[in-house]
């Protein structure tokens, strides 16, 4: 029995969320009252009937993902081979393609994966997610790889990002010189739309082997599908448990209305203090190094989903509310000044993991120094925690709103949970907001500016509006 | 003659600052009237006033810095020893004694520079900073270093920092287990105050290497003290040239007003966009990837200097914005559809490298594929700076205020420069907000608060004012 079959383990694993510290009861007027909240329990109703409603009819395909159970299998088939010789699994992927991947290596594979010794990882591969194109950093990081034991996947889902594209067109020159363009061929895996697309096309035409996303899951909701699951699979991360724990979160969700439900009470909480109270900043802050890059991953998600122009009716709402990832305790040295004393302008969720995988214990060494002797009988895991106890403690004295989400441990399992919580949260969220959670118009029109600047054909209207903008002034440049 | 010494390069070499974005002229009653920011000129004037008299009373001691180059000489001698030999070097230290090291080490070394060969690196250590006490950060990242091999460089100016304590104690046990005692005395640089605090008393009683850190340059400030440059020289950085752009930088910013101040000039900037047009949200958006842990860098400075409860005259205030990192182009697919659609909360600033250090050209490979033709003759600088053009361009149209900081190429001379400048922009903030930009009151209570919890002597109260608080109620809380 694998240990995500046992109901005993499941339930030991289950995310917890306590939002005692957002409530008016414990930071008065910056918090909620009862009635406040409560007052969403028909909308948040009505949202999980429309959400249903698209869920059967297939419009929000991230719900089922979890049960497409085959694609294990399929993912398995691609990366055994490859896992024969591979050292490095490169991505080549930006955005929702990459957001992923990242997370899940950060949060599950071991800090020094990428550079622990072949012995050590055991038919592992390392994972390098290239999603920018600064040049230096495109040379650097394959400057330092052994490419002829380097698989490469270009993730675009609709075959078109220009990023990607160019990675993909320099990486598969510099691979053909190194091994040989039939060889070179066969290092890539490319993951896209199952018909449509430039990459689609092209792999087929050219013989590439190819993955598919699912085309009504959108990139950013994408990590269950091939385009996460690939890079997790070659690097050892269980994939199965990964979709039990969401499995096991959407079974959790199940009820309508707040009651007992974590994603519509998280969605109506992060609606109302980004409505109601006023506060446009939603911080996200992990007490854990390895869920920096999930943090990350769920601010791309509620950004380009929610930040949006218009309503549903098509009305002028400027939409949204900015995430922000920190992380404890590094940044009680950095940003909780801010936290405690700025503008009331934040609602802060904390991440606190309640047993880490390692104990690190502190034996006494210098004595005789009170700002040591106290930590001598102690372990960096019950600092950790008590700091994050502390924080959350005097956020609250101040008055600043909080919320925390307790993970039992960062495993699979609870990884998978927190991904398909967070998935449900935004688009109950895009229900709240009325607006359409799934497209990002915004990002368009500096598409088309690249192309046109870029002299791409048929884009040339582009460059002349570019052109024919009225010229920046001397006056407001300071060389 | 070095480089730094020719006035025809460094004049080359020197950051622009482009602030027509923000003003009305392009994105109307969203920016700023040149009237506006004229009407800051005088109180501008009146903070140049207090800074220099702070600076010639020794108060704002980071000013005089880049002058105090004997600090070079005393910096090589104690690397030079250690390079015959080391290969990691690890920073214990949290905040402003971490923060600057990666800044630096990010933009200047090689992108795979931890994971070079020794042979490739030539005496150049790797650079690891420890700043999360997270156990499995901790131990993952120390069982993937060669530690026979480690110079560990504890970093506290106060010599009280709970969490730099408690790693040292930690990795003192280690290396003795390790290479003995005594030669695990030997392996530990201790940078803290010159004559007070916990460490330096362990310091001298121990017998252990120190390094003093001035005490009137407060830890976010000490990037370019033995905090950030040990830890630079020991990655093959070019100190000297770091002292010379800020150097340079500071004879840019003599003039009182805000006319050609760089600084000055993005300080009532900043200032107005929190304040008068109502924008709370200061992203940094470095279009480089070296230069995200800059941008972290400054994010600490600005909030832990500005977020402040009272004014200078006691008066509450909760002044401050809040500074927010985002990435070129990696976060055009992830936080630009908020940035142009969202709330009208923000602005943003750019740094845009004219030049980057490798180019890389884009040949054609899969010809007739509309998507990839026109990219076929660029390279990823074009389309990187292109794409930047791009994202200003299209927020300008969406009237959403944003700066551009133009900078020549990075390196030691430009990555001074930029400390520097930002030095001064967050004090001259300081003085526009009217708060006292070098303490952090905030983050006392939460400190007080762990070490009662942790049963620290004389910390009692904390512990009983924790308990004696409400208890938390089980109706906000979903398990």
């Amino acid at each position: 029995m694998k240990r995500y079959e046992d109901p005993a383990w499941t339930a030991s694993m289950a995310v917890k969320l306590d939002y005692n510290f957002a409530m008016a009861d414990f930071v008065g007027e910056h918090g909620l009252r009862p009635e406040e909240l409560g007052a969403l329990d028909s909308r948040i109703s009505a949202v999980h009937q429309e959400l249903e409603k698209s869920r059967r009819e297939g419009r929000l395909a991230f719900y089922e993902l979890p049960y497409q159970t085959d694609i294990v299998r399929e993912i398995r088939q691609v990366a055994k081979p490859f896992l024969e010789w591979c050292w490095e699994f490169i991505v080549l992927g930006i955005g929702g393609s990459a957001l992923g991947a990242k997370a899940l290596h950060q949060a599950l594979c071991h800090p020094q994966h990428n550079r622990l010794t072949m012995g050590r990882r055991q038919h592992k591969a390392g994972l390098w997610v290239l999603d920018n194109i600064d040049p230096d950093y495109m040379y650097g990081l394959l400057d330092g790889l052994e490419l002829r034991r380097a698989v490469v996947n270009v993730i675009s889902k609709s075959g078109s990002t220009a990023e990607t594209l160019a990675q993909f067109m320099f990486l598969f020159r510099i691979l053909k010189a190194r091994v040989g363009e039939e060889k070179a061929r066969q290092r890539f895996v490319i993951t896209t739309d199952p018909e449509k697309g430039t990459l689609r096309r092209l792999a087929e035409k050219e013989g590439f082997l190819t993955m598919s996303v699912p085309p009504a899951v959108g990139g950013r909701f994408s990590v269950l599908t091939t385009v996460g699951l690939l890079p997790a699979a070659m690097t050892g991360i269980d994939i199965e448990e990964l979709l039990a724990g969401a499995r096991f979160m959407d079974q959790r969700l199940k009820q309508a209305g707040l009651q007992n439900n974590l994603a519509y009470t998280l969605a109506a909480l992060y609606y109302l203090f980004a409505t109601a109270k006023a506060r446009p900043i939603l911080v996200l802050m992990p007490y854990a190094s390895s869920l920096a890059f999930f943090a990350d991953w769920f601010c791309q998600l509620w950004a380009e989903s929610l930040g949006k122009k218009v309503d549903l009716d098509g009305n002028p709402v400027n939409a949204g509310s900015t995430p922000v990832r920190a992380l404890g305790v590094t940044d009680q040295h950095s940003q909780l000044q801010l936290y405690m004393e700025g503008p009331h302008d934040k609602l802060i969720t904390f991440f606190k993991v309640e047993k880490f995988n390692h104990h690190l214990p502190l034996n006494p060494q210098f004595p005789g120094y009170e700002n040591m002797d106290y930590l001598g009988e102690s372990s960096l895991n019950e600092l950790i925690n008590t700091e994050y106890e502390a924080t959350a403690f005097n956020l609250k004295e101040a008055k600043r709103p909080n919320i925390t989400l307790r993970i039992p441990e960062i495993n699979a399992f609870t990884m998978g949970q927190l991904i398909y919580l967070f998935e449900v949260v935004t688009v109950a969220a895009g229900g709240l907001f009325r607006v359409n959670p799934l497209d990002q118009p915004g990002v368009e029109g500096g598409k088309n500016t690249t192309y046109g600047l870029m002299n791409r054909p048929g884009y040339e209207k582009y460059r002349r509006e570019f052109d024919a903008a009225p010229p920046k002034l001397g006056k407001y440049l300071i060389t």
